[in-house]
């Protein structure tokens, strides 16, 4: 898709987002009533092989081409130590990403998905939003322009997530914004924070709705007023597979909340998107609780990098085989059920 | 390992098995606190390496060689109507198995397991246990044997599972004879079953109760007199895997209650197990309940033929991965946290 001028542009391109391909989805769910197995006893990978079938436009929806892409940010609330790691981790693991030594390359390379990194300017912070806007709208808009530049238009299924010290507090602030709430409802101690730091999180969101206001009424100032680069990245990548009608992965607490103003601005914004884990941070529940949305898996996870949705890819190319590749009852000769 | 002589044997063996390799496990366990992550952020990913390499002996967990086996019988109780297909569907199974139009054959393929299927004796179902013991000690025996050598010693991992028309009526009854609480709270409706059947399933249960009485206060007993013959496979299968240090992934209800009297003869028995996915079938989650095990996912399926387990092959191979495969915060030249 294009790249964005305005974020009233931005306003305008989530009110007129395509729908689901209605053929496929109805092929796809007769089929699944036919192969051999009791009708709906493959519960939810029956339900992903269909979403696939829907937003692909394929009633066989394939997944050659896994794309999995985590945006790296750094944010000037991190400077008030919200985290037990310093900022300059998020550089650190950036590298570390490129050298293939972090979580997911190992989780990327098990799944057979490519894997792209993206990092948005890490020597610049985003203002600390507790006492002015975190993005001017420029700087805003060239962080969504680098998330809808970042999906590969062949991409079959994308997997997001992201790396940025601090930013479950700026998740936190985003979901503030969003949903109301006070602060302690949506902070969560991250990458391990002491009972200190957790208070600091709620008391710099608060500080920060005071600041900011009746300009959050607006779900695109919360984007650029609470969030961070790789927030509004991974938004961009959420809006431009939409545009390209590819299924999308959103990994944990942060990549949730990252594509959540899409879905203030226009209820289906994310019916493109399923949620491959439910992270430990308590605001990740809550926040799927909004959205209407049930993780793929919950294994206790908490790291962020796309690695819950890169797990997740599993699940989605299982769902895929077993739709595509199952003997429907005729051709296997297997009696079906008795009435 | 050895195969079976006598059921007083099955009760000896399990009370001298094999313990966790404490080395490896120390080994391990110090590697996840080195790895490029905040310590414990890939939860369940982190103690499931853990485990692997607690149970193979290996620091560094293999997975090179993934073995899944569908153990397929029928059951007397079948003839009965528990079941909303005919008795002849295990057999067409089996055959829709060999020639891969089944679930679990795209679910193999999907990660990469070798799929192994053994019918047991189809054309002579099991005796209708609420009438008569389901099987003799030396049937008994002779369906364990084929579990013990379907383990093949190279595998590095197991999934187990079955195909049986009427088994959730053949599982329900195991968990009454070993746990106890009315018929009514282990079953469910299997393949999709109506009222009067389920009303029915519960009924022949307490019959056999009644029939079998204090003879169950043996868990072998119960084994033999109320289980199947791919129930019984899969003990055996699940006692030669601790034999050889292989770690297993059981499937749902079926698989999971076909391994739980070695857990009622010795109660560390099922260590070297996970339960790969939590059934739709209610019994499952209180059988997990009484064994102490979380399924590793939760995505509302029923159909068995180890298509859980098999799913689950896919998480486990990830926890392996990012074991084997991250690299330290040293060798990274990433900062570690600050305390």
């Amino acid at each position: 898709m294009q790249t964005l001028r305005s974020m009233s542009e931005l306003r305008d391109l989530v009110q007129a987002l395509p729908k689901t391909d209605t053929h496929s989805r109805d092929v796809a769910t007769e089929r699944q009533k036919i192969l051999t197995k009791p009708a709906g006893s493959l519960g939810r990978l029956e339900d992903i092989a269909i979403w696939l079938a829907s937003w692909q436009g394929r009633a066989a929806p394939l997944l050659d081409k896994c794309q999995t892409i985590v945006f790296a940010g750094n944010h000037g609330v991190a400077a008030r130590g919200v985290s037990a790691f310093p900022p300059t981790v998020t550089e650190q693991m950036v590298a570390n990403f490129r050298r293939g030594g972090a979580a997911i390359n190992q989780l990327c390379q098990n799944v057979g998905s490519d894997l792209d990194v993206h990092q948005l300017k890490l020597d610049h912070p985003t203002q600390d939003f507790s006492i002015a806007a975190a993005m001017s709208d420029d700087d805003c808009i060239a962080a969504i322009n680098v998330g809808i530049e970042a999906v590969h238009p062949d991409s079959d299924l994308i997997a997001l997530g992201e790396m940025g010290i601090g930013n479950t507090t700026t998740a936190a602030a985003v979901c503030c914004g969003l949903y109301g709430g006070d602060p302690s409802l949506w902070v969560g101690r991250g990458t391990g924070i002491t009972d200190a730091s957790l208070a600091l999180k709620a008391e710099l969101i608060r500080d920060a709705l005071a600041l900011h206001g009746r300009r959050l009424d607006d779900p695109t100032n919360v984007i650029s007023h609470l969030g961070g680069r790789e927030l509004a990245a991974i938004l961009g990548a959420t809006l431009s597979a939409r545009y390209q009608r590819i299924p999308v992965l959103l990994d944990g607490f942060v990549c949730t909340a990252a594509a959540a103003p899409l879905a203030a601005i226009s209820n289906d914004a994310l019916d493109h998107c399923l949620v491959g884990h439910s992270s430990v941070e308590p605001g990740h529940a809550r926040l799927m609780g909004e959205l209407d949305k049930t993780a793929l898996v919950d294994l206790n996870m908490r790291l962020g990098e796309a690695s819950g949705a890169a797990l997740a890819i599993g699940i989605v190319k299982a769902a895929a085989a077993v739709h595509n590749g199952m003997a429907t009852f005729a051709e296997a000769g297997v009696s079906e059920k008795q009435e």
